[in-house]
């Protein structure tokens, strides 16, 4: 039985070398890739994690930042031996408190279902936009389910995905939890600053219940603008993880906006889990702290009072644990991949709860 | 009683602004700041982790790592309000894996004895190799212990620290173990890639012992010569963690130079409490991790027979812990916080018994 070459069968294949392989690329966007985090991706066809039309009544950083690829995936099963990334992303910016590898980097885990390892990180050089690289050779020839996260403080422009020439290609497996999760809030739902997109806790969280995920953290924007929360009630989820708390300038706009974010989304889809999360910085200042808990938990108690089931709350305060709590952050602020794990480990948990309730 | 100003006593105060703060900056290398890290300072008066006069007897990676400043640290009491550092660097680097707040940055930490925590990170802009920053400020007026960690993998050029004028300053308490851990190894033993200093294995260790420490890790270059052995012989430590192993570019490479450099530091230090650990990064390469732990086992094997009660060895393989191995590492080799801090964990407690008996 002889086997068919992809590039006879699809016209998007293209022929590149790396490293003196000879590969064949096909854009991220074509099937059987499967690419997730982009909700509004299959109308718009853009690496944009906001509907565009929304952007217009955002603040300025949501405006920029939606077009930050945190929460993107790409996954596919090939028995290829050789798996190699091209890229190119919307800037060349390096941050002094993140590396390349988490804000401009892919990593791609191997394995299926809630059993999928890290294998390869690919970031590009400081000061470039660009990344051509074999993430993988010399494989046994046979079927094996990739996963690719994508960049969490920088965006696509162009982004394809090199096989041997002769190979097999198929879509992946569902997710186990297909509708996604959605995380909105702040640079630290955003992914900062993990070392590597898949040591952001949300991404921990999904992959450890083999779920679908969209991110909708704003590096210091997430300021609960009714448009988002419109644009996320449009939305089927499995679970909503409203991580808003940090980036309400002041104790009264996260008054005048918290509640009113959750029952916009609440008002759409009366059955939704949703889980409140306050700061996982809640050290850095007690008492200002305390009073946001407060805030965050009586939008919880207001919905649990009228009756509503599907409501959690997670005080910050626990998310670093007890031991060694300052080893969490880089800045005080910003976890590190310690803080991220622990954020994992405790948010995790509800959000099994509430999907299985 | 009227306090005297430090800048009458010490003409050494230099007055500079920062943050329309009126400041009083006096050089690291200064007393009553205590300085450490570097093991030939007192005699060279340089920030080199090694004497100079051996550098050409070890390979081109030392030659230039031995001037990063990994392991060193600046200590000291003031009861000044307000804390500020300046610092020239070495270089303007940074590296796609590791943030400048590991590589380029210090860390602020509170406290004394075992209980210091974390308080500020401050790192350079990418593309400078300067610093110039409050770390504290408003603080209510009393003494406080201070320790501030060097650069990863940057050197110091400058470095000098501005306190409030009117303000006291004496030299910190002594260690618990004022004798040095020293570290010596490979780029992971160097640091890389924490997110910033206090978070590397080694100073985690160090700080939970409230010990001293000289880091000998060279990044790529930590390849056993017998001349670094006889520089570490020569210091009177308290214990020695030989974490040689990743450097060593062959087997043949190891086993010719693992033992012999085990051997030099021994003749001269019979009592020397020596802790063996083979490479982290056990998963990447189970069988060659093998081999290199049957050498090194071999190099403790052998001590033991002899009849030396003062050596341990830790297998590699168990430093990332079970769970969740593969959110350890960045880059499937350099540990990030997370693998660091298990490291840090398992390592932590042999050298607690290497020290107490």
């Amino acid at each position: 039985m002889s086997e068919k070459r992809i590039e006879d069968i699809d016209e998007n294949f293209q022929t590149a070398e790396i490293g003196g392989k000879k590969l064949k690329f096909k854009k991220a966007q074509e099937k059987p890739f499967a690419m997730s985090g982009f909700a509004w991706y299959g109308k718009e066809h853009k690496f944009c994690r906001l509907p565009e039309a929304i952007l217009p009544q955002t603040n300025d950083g949501v405006k920029s930042l939606a077009w930050y690829t945190s929460g993107g995936m790409l996954r596919f099963r090939t028995d290829s031996p050789v798996i190699a990334i091209k890229a190119k992303l919307l800037h060349k910016n390096t941050m002094k408190h993140m590396p390349n590898s988490g804000s401009a980097g892919f990593d791609l885990y191997l394995g299926t279902g809630e059993n999928k390892k890290f294998v390869k990180m690919s970031a590009p050089e400081v000061g470039s936009d660009s990344i051509e690289e074999l993430l993988v050779d010399n494989l046994p020839k046979y079927i094996r389910e990739w996963t690719i996260n994508f960049p969490l403080y920088n965006g696509i422009k162009e982004l394809s995905i090199g096989l041997a020439p002769e190979c097999a290609l198929e879509k992946p497996r569902q997710f186990a939890i297909e509708k996604p999760l959605l995380f909105y809030g702040s640079s630290i739902t955003q992914g900062g600053c993990a070392s590597r997109p898949g040591n952001a806790y949300f991404h921990m969280i999904a992959r450890k219940l083999d779920a679908n995920l969209i991110n909708l953290g704003f590096s210091g924007s997430g300021r609960g603008e009714p448009a988002i929360a419109e644009a996320i009630a449009s939305l089927e989820l499995s679970a909503f993880i409203m991580d808003y708390d940090h980036n309400a300038p002041t104790i009264e706009h996260l008054i005048a906006t918290h509640e009113k974010f959750f029952r916009i989304i609440r008002k759409k889809r009366p059955s939704l889990p949703v889980i409140f999360v306050s700061r996982c910085d809640y050290d850095r200042n007690f008492s200002e702290s305390e009073e946001r808990i407060a805030v965050i938990k009586q939008t919880y108690l207001n919905a649990l009072s009228e009756g509503d089931k599907n409501v959690y709350f997670i005080n910050g305060k626990i998310l670093f644990g007890r031991k060694d709590r300052d080893a969490c952050t880089v800045d005080g602020c910003h976890p590190n991949d310690i803080g991220f794990y622990r954020m994992a480990k405790h948010i995790w948990p509800v959000v099994k709860k509430a999907l299985s309730s």
